[in-house]
């Protein structure tokens, strides 16, 4: 992946700028991972449904970290696995994570999110307070679906 | 590009399915020509700051026509220029384009959205509200910042 300089973005439009960041297939499934399955290390990632490949993950990793959106910290109990956690600039990510979830929501008929029935329903009630909520959750080290960190 | 066969996603995960359909650098960036400056042309977009390669504009527009997030009609004062417009699943993708500015405009310390603090108000003050306005708006055929589309 090639990493923009810090002044090689396309344009300031605000649109644009957040894509060049984590406008990819991959930035926000590790986001998703943190946010809803409580996921920290590496190989916790490697193991999403959707099959991340070692050298994508690895990049899109150091990239995250790189831009302020993931900090990375040593793992007490291992000391070679690294844990990942949301900065407050990645807690901000998580209204665009919902954003998703909501039009998914809506326009796939096969979507998992029709399992989450109420979570749906809070989402579309007010999807701002929803992402105060979950911001706090995450920031406190909780997730949302307890059950996901398999 | 590759466009993914109807169940060939890699998963039904809300934000997997989304980032399947729009998880690139381009995508949104034609729904914002639409939403935020009125652009309905393949030469309107082509003339876009970030500048898209024409294979890419093309391939992309014909991915969203086929995915029913643009429609495609003739241009009735000029038969060889297509018009797009967002279609309802399109117009659902506004609160994802919010939720992108909001962050941008947060963490971009160049921001576009800096010559915006009205709007970048409102939206914090409402982001479900002024994502409804907005796509009121859109879908009677207006758009935004109307001096952006030059």
């Amino acid at each position: 992946m090639v990493l923009p300089a810090k002044d090689d973005v396309r344009s300031h439009c605000p649109v644009n700028y957040g894509l060049e960041i984590f406008g990819d297939k991959w930035s926000l499934l590790i986001v998703r991972d943190i946010v809803f399955a409580g996921k920290r290390t590496y190989g916790e990632f490697l193991k999403s449904e959707e099959g991340f490949a070692t050298n994508i993950l690895a990049s899109r990793l150091a990239f995250l970290v790189e831009q302020g959106i993931l900090a990375k910290t040593p793992n007490p109990s291992d000391r070679r696995k690294e844990l990942y956690s949301l900065t407050e600039k990645g807690l901000d990510l998580i209204p665009v994570l919902l954003s998703v979830v909501l039009w998914s929501a809506k326009h796939d008929p096969k979507s998992y999110a029709r399992r989450r029935k109420d979570f749906v329903t809070r989402l579309n009630r007010s999807a701002q307070k929803t992402g105060e909520d979950v911001k706090e959750l995450v920031r406190k080290g909780g997730f949302i679906f307890a059950e996901l960190n398999k």
